[in-house]
């Protein structure tokens, strides 16, 4: 993990927010290389979960909503933990890490501590400039709530009958009081859900089919099965709209900790909705002429942990031996699948020379259209591949001065290291042909 | 403009939000193809400004910052609009506005104003759980800070040298008091923000670049030059960062407004987080050995904003004569660019008979996924014509019982309404030739 962090920090992933003041208690920003790899993730999830079905329309809700959404879903009662506080240094403490009260940083009294009481998770704040009437609004928790109330506008105008879903991405805020481990759980962060509708009775069928879909896609990915596990979350461990979650676990460096929850949510939320906005969201069948409240299965995944898992799977370092009188170096390489590379090609003329550079931007031109393009042009071709490898950039282009003669640059795979010379007239394809992405 | 919201409701391109909950003010939601239209906008976006170009990286910065930054930005003194207050109703008015005040709703009694006071636009928040030491934080108002204070660390990782930029697309948040016009001013927004920085004496030169490129980008995009117009800011309307700024406004149904907005922020950025920060975010340039702090040129987009253009710009009412005896008929179509179109095709099986789905369906897949494809068999063909028109998709694919023989679909042009028979071995072949969409 360590190594993962000293890498991101170098190499422009991941560094800390506000890093100039101090930072900000586990807040970070994706860098140059990190926001492709994240940019990514999404994109693949959408490809997935939206263009490639017919039976997802795809959703964008906005983070501030009526506060009443949080009303009916249950929020304002049940989104909170139990705490307590001191009542010198007024600290409060989740009363599951009470054990830990050794370290109250700015106390030695802390057997002086409150009765538990619940504190809400949810971020608030004020909207509108007259203070009688500013309302006290709310940061979403969660996204699915705005997937909820547009469900008959949706619905109407999509005309989709069950079972469908509507797939959304988007920031959402929890005002954590123990977050940590990177970008794993912070207070902002973002969320990929789908909430997938279908007839009471039919919706452990789906619960299945989803649990393996979601696995699969990690997979299809490029996270190692052995990596990966399922585990069903327990009776008490139930959120309190739930009659089943799964989760799909990656093997993290601290432990198995959750990359997604595949939740059969019931018709929980479209009953409390109907209820509390007298507005009805239920659906009628118009093959049996009944009407009911759909059910709803949800996968849901963080963005954030995502790209940390597939940043962590695909970190190598391997002993590679240059020539046979040297002494063995190590090599690290982000060995991501091709679709998460952040980079797919690095454009490195061997010289800055104003002839090379002439054709080489005409080369990185040629590809940055269609893929993600680096160009560098600034240390010994070999530190640059060190960086490429690092980076996790499938395909190095190498431009000499041979080329401008036969026309001919060099291909360097990531993996293998092997060196190829291809035409230019051809590069285009053979780069495509190698990469096998669908575009 | 009433037409545009009429269709955009009716076809699932925006939602008032939280609408079952009567709405929250200056809200909206993307439906399934609102979301598509304004993926398309950032899609193209970071595609015109990091992807096709070797001097300029992206980044993913959080919206909840350390709230020094705010300081050091000016925005915690600055950023803010001058309201007075009635002491009777106590609602708020902006100074502006006051010639309104007939309407104060709740009150007969406004002509007891306070004095003039500012109010601070950006939306607060506190952050952790104890009491004490929770933090007053601050939704951002405007992604660009982000930028700044990841400068040093972009710079180093990235290793550019000067002229160079940094891209990021992101939401931000104002406490508008007179939001409105649909997604034009809304409270929740998002933003596409550029801060190119070159060396001081080099700004003016880029500054005209950047308001040029900006400019053709909308227009390659499909926007009507006539609809498009240059306006510089007045010394009294600059911000308190700018020398100069020039807006690009376009020619909305209620006049001129601004889209983006291209500015000179001089090094007023840099040097204010240096100064409050004490790191150091000047550049030393090796050519000359001279240290110096980047002017910053920053060519500042809304999402939003775009995306209504273009909606409204694609916006098309036509008499079409379906045949000579019949009545002309009104047709609606948008028109968009082909980048733009929130789906590139849609697969429409003439009937419902499980021969002609099975076959749609793989024609479906073979196109889904490169490009946002529709697959609707849920009318007549005259009226999902109609419907496709109306939501823009340039080329409609109809699949009929004699498809099953000859392995023939018809391919219909949004525009001219032509169709024409092509074998579905070459269909993807042509179609992609049709769209002159490299990928």
């Amino acid at each position: 993990m360590e190594k993962i962090l000293s890498l991101s920090k170098r190499r422009g992933f991941l560094f800390q927010s506000s890093a100039i003041y101090d930072g900000l208690n586990a807040a970070w920003d994706y860098g140059p290389l990190g926001v492709e790899l994240k940019r990514n993730v999404k994109e693949m999830w959408w490809k997935s979960m939206v263009r490639n079905r017919v039976d997802v329309v795809g959703l964008d809700s906005s983070i501030l909503m009526n506060p009443k959404v949080w009303q009916a879903s249950g929020h304002l009662d049940n989104f909170s933990d139990t705490l307590v506080e001191c009542s010198f240094c007024h600290q409060r403490f989740r009363i599951d890490d009470i054990t830990n009260l050794e370290d109250c940083p700015n106390c030695d009294e802390h057997q002086s501590l409150s009765k538990p009481r619940e504190f809400n998770l949810m971020f608030k704040t004020f909207m509108g400039a007259a203070i009688d009437t500013a309302s006290e609004i709310y940061l979403r928790p969660e996204t699915a709530q705005g997937i909820f109330i547009n469900f008959s506008q949706v619905l109407n105008t999509s005309r989709k009958k069950l079972p469908f879903g509507i797939a959304q991405i988007g920031k959402a805020f929890r005002n954590e009081i123990t977050p940590g481990n990177s970008i794993f759980r912070t207070r902002e962060f973002e969320q990929m859900e789908l909430e997938f509708f279908v007839k009471p009775g039919q919706d452990e069928e789906w619960h299945k089919y989803w649990i393996e879909q979601r696995l699969d896609w990690y997979i299809s990915l490029g996270l190692r099965r052995e990596n990966l596990r399922l585990r069903e979350h327990g009776a008490k461990e139930l959120a309190h709209y739930a009659k089943a979650t799964v989760d799909v676990e990656y093997k993290f460096p601290w432990g198995w900790a959750e990359l997604e929850g595949i939740a059969n949510r019931t018709d929980f939320d479209l009953r409390q909705h109907s209820q509390y906005s007298k507005e009805d969201l239920s659906y009628f069948d118009e093959q049996t002429g009944n009407r009911f409240f759909p059910f709803v299965v949800e996968p849901s995944g963080g963005v954030d942990r995502a790209t940390l898992a597939f940043l962590l799977d695909a970190y190598h370092e391997e002993e590679i031996q240059s020539s046979p009188n040297k002494k063995p170096e190590l090599r690290t390489v982000l060995r991501f699948n091709q679709h998460m590379a952040p980079a797919k090609f690095a454009i490195l003329p061997l010289s800055r020379k104003s002839e090379l550079s002439e054709l080489s931007h005409k080369i990185h031109s040629s590809l940055s259209g269609s893929f993600s393009t680096l160009f560098d042009d600034s240390q010994s071709i070999g530190r640059r591949y060190r960086r490429q490898d690092e980076i996790g950039t499938p395909y190095c282009i190498t431009i000499d001065f041979q080329s401008l003669e036969d026309q001919q640059v060099t291909i360097r795979d990531r993996d293998s290291m092997a060196q190829e010379r291809v035409s230019i007239d051809q590069l285009p394809a053979i780069l495509r042909h190698k990469l096998n992405i669908e575009s």
